[in-house]
């Protein structure tokens, strides 16, 4: 926390100084001015933006902690707080009011501008994790039939309202989106006024639909590099826009979902320091409750085989190093390709190839490490009275870690490529299938290997 | 891939249509046009290529495959290729560069102009993963004593060249960065002609330094939530510009990295059906094998135990399941505190509050867990000839279970934070460790639990 100056904010505070509280406003950059207010409570923060003018008021407000914006939504003057939610762009507004306790929504609802108050409304219809949800409804958006001397005189009275002027989307008389241009056009083209926008833009246009999910948002936005993506509805009418930071944001978000999920734990919708201890034992709970049941089966499969276990005992040695063997293949696998149809590098219709690959590289991986496990297994049994009397034993270990590492890497890849086929998420899915079918799978290969090799070499003592 | 018009594109071609080839050439999005070229090998898309004007060919050059640019570059007339190249966004330029064959580099270097040649050797020098090698050259940058109407006249000449105009950068004579203006700024003071950029700039600016690394620069573009990120060299003189495209790539680059790194695969620099099997053997490989070795060390401390698991053969059947519990709670903590880290949500002077919480998370996990464990051990191990005979027996799997999953849960935590402190990467070095000694700590705990227990009750029996 930036505690700076906050002994000099709390002063000029209690002297209410308006003019040294206006200038620590205006001085910084907003974020950093937010960043200083770090240490102030909620009314004291809201005390100081006052200060600032609405425009600017607005933009401190918004790098504020979410919880303190909360705080400040909910504690203060509804007039006032409803002022500045009217100016905020419409997916901050709905973002915020989000997380507002409802009664006080209520409230401020009536408060604020008929069409602020409707696009508020319609907003909140879409469901979470759509690009509608993730919109702003504030776009520069010009007639096509506008010269370019037109839409300059236009578009300056529009900038003051608009949090991007990044593209300009082209619109017929119905709003239905007929194409873009950017302000470098618009800017290159100052020569040549009287040219319409109708023929100015580029009518081939990527776009989303507003019940889209998010994750096709942030997948067009980077393969096209786009800074916004026009979002439109059913009748193709343009309804909002993404801006690259919402994008950025979306993405992060995914990515520390996946990554979350891949380790076998829910979603967090906090960061994991706001996160109550309760909510991140329910969390992390539920999947490690469901691995510590496929990881029972483990007992129970090693029980199926008690009575060879007894009759060799050294096999079990090496029953943990095998299982984890095969349950590492099998998690690397998983998160390649995962990560792989995230990127859409890999897509259902390679499987075949996937599935190639998979078998190759977990036969090599196999043979390495069947060659640290032959060692390994000499060396740990080589004082047993079995050994050395038979040339068959020593394959045990190694003979099963190929087969076991080729196998994990063959489930850690169909799984996910499977989930993905049947509609589920793979990076919730995965993990806990992977692990169980793995541990399973060690156990069973191993078991039937070294009772086949065992039974042959008895056979021959 | 799409084939649609491949049938006709190559016609056009047989025919050398240049009417049709043309009019393909300008009627779609250049990343459209590219996606339809995908059939086509690198000669028949340059002879495609060169019935774009410079401009739209570089535009559709930029979003072929990665291999496509590369083999075009190698294998076309180098004076039209070093045309194309000169015409590339600098960074875009040493990117492909960087991939194509030194000998080629040498032979395009000379036909390029005087400017670019200096640019691209500047830009080569930055190391991978910087600032510098991230950023492009080509920046709106206007001298502060110039008005409004100066700027814009200025601007429309400069923006041709540009990669973009998203915010434009305000320098003193000898290029210091004094400030900024942002496009909508500048058509929003259309109306105040004679207002000089020194008035209207935004000083207190966001910079990276061209030294800072690529997650510096992710960090602040996020926070902030900036377009685009000026980068400025150690005497604060403006040496070039990241975008917002350049960062939402380095993010999903690192999302990946990071998702590959936590399940043990080093980095792949290629998508994953790009690398060769080979390859992908090697980065699994390594981590797979280091990963073994720590695996094998539970053979060594079953080895230690095997006396008593002789004469308790029953104790066997539930070490993979221990394993795998405090295994997978140790996995958990992991990634929610690397993520957490990623995202500046934890801090290295937050290991107390960590430390804390996840003594009590694991608490209550491994409570969870030891309930049902005391379910399972009574069911599996009912017929032995030692079960109910004592109270104490049916407690060693959950009391064992408690302490696994907290210790789990502490050595996930610290290991990451530890290794930040140690200024290594947490995501990289964090795996493999937790992985291992929460194996051996699950054996030697289990062991030491058990021993306790039965030591009690065959005294008491």
């Amino acid at each position: 926390m930036n505690t700076l100056f906050l002994p000099e904010l709390r002063e000029m505070l209690a002297e209410n100084n308006a003019h040294d509280l206006e200038e620590f406003c205006t001085a910084l950059n907003p974020a950093r001015t937010a960043e200083f207010m770090e240490g102030l409570d909620p009314a004291e923060s809201w005390r100081v933006l006052r200060h600032a003018d609405l425009k600017l008021r607005e933009q401190i407000f918004l790098y504020l902690v979410h919880e303190k914006q909360i705080s400040v939504i909910e504690s203060q003057d509804r007039a006032e707080v409803a002022e500045l939610l009217a100016d905020l762009p419409a997916d901050d507004r709905v973002d915020l009011l989000h997380d507002v306790r409802e009664e006080v929504v209520e409230e401020i609802l009536p408060l604020l501008p008929a069409d602020e108050r409707r696009d508020l409304l319609k907003l909140r219809e879409y469901p979470e994790n759509t690009a509608g949800a993730m919109m702003t409804t504030e776009i520069a958006m010009l007639d096509e039939a506008l010269t370019v001397r037109e839409a300059l005189t236009d578009l300056s009275h529009q900038a003051e309202h608009l949090e991007t002027i990044y593209y300009i989307y082209v619109v017929d008389h119905d709003l239905h989106l007929r194409g873009v241009v950017s302000s470098r056009q618009l800017v290159s083209a100052i020569g040549k006024q009287q040219q319409r926008l109708g023929e100015l833009m580029r009518s081939d246009l990527i776009t989303v639909n507003a019940l889209d999910d998010r994750e096709e948002v942030t997948r067009k936005v980077a393969k096209y590099d786009l800074l916004a993506i026009p979002v439109v509805d059913a009748q193709r009418r343009l309804v909002g826009i993404i801006t690259h930071d919402d994008v950025l944001d979306a993405f992060r978000e995914e990515a520390t979902e996946d990554a979350q999920q891949l380790a076998g734990v829910a979603p967090l919708t906090e960061s994991y320091l706001k996160t109550d201890v309760f909510t991140l034992a329910w969390k992390r709970g539920i999947w490690l409750t469901i691995l510590f049941v496929t990881a029972s089966l483990t007992a129970t499969a090693l029980k199926v085989f008690e009575a060879r276990l007894d009759e060799w005992p050294w096999l079990m040695l090496f029953v943990p190093m095998i299982m984890s063997s095969g349950g590492n293949s099998g998690n690397q696998s998983a998160t390649l390709i995962i990560t792989a149809m995230t990127t859409s590098d890999v897509k259902l219709s390679d499987w075949r190839r996937v599935l190639f690959r998979e078998v190759l590289v977990g036969m090599m991986l196999g043979a390495v490490l069947a060659a640290f496990g032959l060692l390994l297994s000499w060396f740990m049994t080589r004082n047993h009275p079995v050994a050395h009397h038979h040339l068959l034993w020593p394959l045990v270990v190694p003979i099963t870690l190929v087969i076991v590492v080729t196998s994990g890497a063959i489930t850690g890849s169909l799984l996910p490529l499977m989930f993905k086929r049947l509609g589920l998420d793979p990076a919730m899915m995965s993990n806990p299938f992977v692990a169980g079918i793995s541990d399973i799978l060690g156990i069973v290969i191993y078991m039937t290997v070294s009772m086949t090799l065992l039974a042959k070499m008895t056979g021959k003592l």
